[in-house]
């Protein structure tokens, strides 16, 4: 039997992780501090005897024997991992530490879900793997991005020195249920603010452009990247790109067609735009995403609907 | 009487900067693990009354009472810090964020020495501080240059978290006596080599260009930016630029003229060029380099004759 340890396993995609490894029959042991995740969100699992949830920081020291470390603790909106910069950035860097240092003692195969924030404000467009990124250093996104850049670095490193079986996923804006209500990315806040019939809040002038993923298109990726016998990095993304007055059309048709939108102040180094080049994870993984965006959407209404209490 | 913890004091360039403070009379803490540096290189200093030397690793905690630190502890040339790349990059993030705990606990002000390598194979030339850089996140070289891309972010959440007084600045390639004589750069290499009638080695065509700064301009820089009033980032360097074979021929005609020159393979993702505008440093803190190549060389073949035990 495969054990595999999910980090940040309560949160929106490790949620939907640990759903899918539990139903195939892995072993499943879910580590979270319940920063921006919650227990509701695996509540579903609790009961089963190949699933285990353990409340601990991946900042401490942790030893568990496992086969694979799905690493995905990190707060990953804007809104959460500016809280506190100096605490994402040490869960980025240590948390990676930690977890590469217990695939090291137990051999386990480590994958770490990094971001196409390493590309920054990307001058190259889409973006490929080769990309090596245009990210600010110094400023208020750095401690995610450049936590994520120093992670993936030392991820290649343990690789390299202890010969460690580690792979890399880029993982692009992704999208559907167990989303964190307060998570301000732009499709819970659309999403939310067309159930409860408040105005869409577009930041800028809404031309700035993103490409959003289905969560069980990414899940489907990771676990084939986990199984497959390439490192990486694989962008794992869906490629149709929308600006974000699109965005809020398609948000409109699908949620509530009276919606309205209004504009606000876009936040500092806001990427202008944002597409993944899949062609790698296709060509080696034969990976692609498979669900367009109204699908998604639809799907993802009556889960937020039945946490916001309204109907539709 | 100002307190100054000095890390990495023991290196090149930390004992100069330790001899230059102890000279001006403050009461100066060396920490040093000797992964690079030496005992010799403050061996002038061990009798002074205010200066003290502590043998500790960085990426441990510790603790001391100070007012002012200067945090460089970190390998430098690309021989040592891809020796053990996990290491370099704990050293970078850990140790900074251990000297910036310090910094909090004590309110000391405190200087990160980070380097002209964050702007990775730069794209915009010369490099000004608010050029974002074109770095590798996952080659051979990352462990140094995310390691101090990290360091930096982390530095700056410092200031903007807890109000620290935070100084940053970008060191250029920097030369002179006490450089490790087994350290790989490439100034040490030529001089070393041109002394004990070695050819000198150039690593690929040796059109690749650099700017060489003695270290003295460097200490008056750094001491300037920790006693100034702004935060920065600064690039600290000599915008004179060289390729390796100017830089072969200056070393030939100061030290010997028979010396022959040999190319070797270079090394992956070598930076092409690479000269700092100072425009910020000379505005805002009235510095500038003085020491030209030729002169800064001939103040270090004395040193390096004595340590190689040859006569000039
Ligand atoms: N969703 C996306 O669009 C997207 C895009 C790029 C990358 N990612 C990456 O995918 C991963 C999951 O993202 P998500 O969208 O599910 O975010 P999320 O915030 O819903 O999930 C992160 C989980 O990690 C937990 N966590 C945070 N810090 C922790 C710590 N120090 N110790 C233990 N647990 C901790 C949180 O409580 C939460 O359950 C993150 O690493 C993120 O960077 C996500
Ligand atoms: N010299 C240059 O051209 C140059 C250029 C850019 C940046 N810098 C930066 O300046 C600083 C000093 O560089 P240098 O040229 O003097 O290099 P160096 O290798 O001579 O000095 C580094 C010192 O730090 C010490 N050290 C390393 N790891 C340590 C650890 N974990 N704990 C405690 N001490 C540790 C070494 O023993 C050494 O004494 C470094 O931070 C370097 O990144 C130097
Ligand atoms: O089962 C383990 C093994 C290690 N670690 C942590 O992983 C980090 C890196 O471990 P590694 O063995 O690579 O480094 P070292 O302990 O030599 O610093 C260490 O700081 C440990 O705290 C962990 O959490 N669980
Ligand atoms: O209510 C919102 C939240 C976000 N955005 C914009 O949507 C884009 C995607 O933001 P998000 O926080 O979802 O993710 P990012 O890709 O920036 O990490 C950015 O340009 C934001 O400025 C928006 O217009 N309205
Ligand atoms: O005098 C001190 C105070 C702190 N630290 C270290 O600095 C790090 C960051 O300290 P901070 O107080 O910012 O963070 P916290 O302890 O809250 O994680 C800690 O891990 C400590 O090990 C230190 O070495 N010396
Ligand atoms: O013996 C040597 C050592 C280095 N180099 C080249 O000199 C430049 C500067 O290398 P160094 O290691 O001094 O510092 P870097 O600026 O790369 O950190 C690089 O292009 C190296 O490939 C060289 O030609 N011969």
């Amino acid at each position: 039997r495969n054990r595999v340890l999910v980090t940040g396993g309560a949160g929106f995609v490790g949620s939907h992780l640990c759903t899918y490894l539990v139903e195939r029959g892995d072993h499943v042991i879910c580590v979270d501090n319940f920063f921006t995740g919650s227990k509701e969100n695996v509540a579903h699992l609790l009961g089963k005897t190949n699933f285990e949830l353990i409340r601990h920081d991946v900042v401490e020291k942790l030893l568990l024997e496992v086969d694979q470390i799905f690493h995905l603790a990190c707060p990953a909106s804007p809104v959460h991992y500016k809280y506190n910069p100096i605490k994402t950035i040490k869960t980025s860097f240590i948390g990676t530490m930690n977890m590469l240092g217990l695939a090291k003692r137990t051999r386990a195969r480590f994958l770490l879900t990094s971001t196409s924030e390493v590309y920054g404000d990307p001058l190259e467009h889409p973006q490929t793997e080769s990309y090596w990124g245009n990210v600010n250093p110094i400023g208020e996104r750095s401690c995610y991005d450049e936590g994520k850049r120093a992670a993936e670095c030392l991820t290649f490193d343990y690789q390299r020195e202890h010969d460690l079986e580690v792979r890399v996923v880029r993982i692009f804006n992704t999208y559907g249920p167990h989303m964190a209500l307060d998570d301000g990315r732009v499709v819970s806040n659309f999403v939310a603010q067309a159930l409860t019939g408040q105005p869409l809040t577009i930041y800028g002038d809404g031309q700035q452009t993103r490409s959003f993923q289905y969560v069980s298109d990414l899940v489907e990726g990771m676990v084939r990247v986990m199984d497959g016998p390439y490192t990486g990095p694989f962008n794992i993304g869906n490629p149709t790109e929308f600006t974000m007055l699109e965005l809020a059309q398609v948000v409109k048709e699908v949620v509530n067609p009276n919606a309205t939108i209004v504009y606000k102040e876009n936040t500092a180094d806001d990427p202008s735009r944002r597409k993944p080049d899949i062609s790698k994870a296709k060509k080696m993984l034969g990976w692609e995403p498979k669900v367009a965006l109204r699908d998604g959407l639809s799907r993802m209404v009556s889960d937020f609907a039945k946490r916001l209490d309204v109907e539709v």
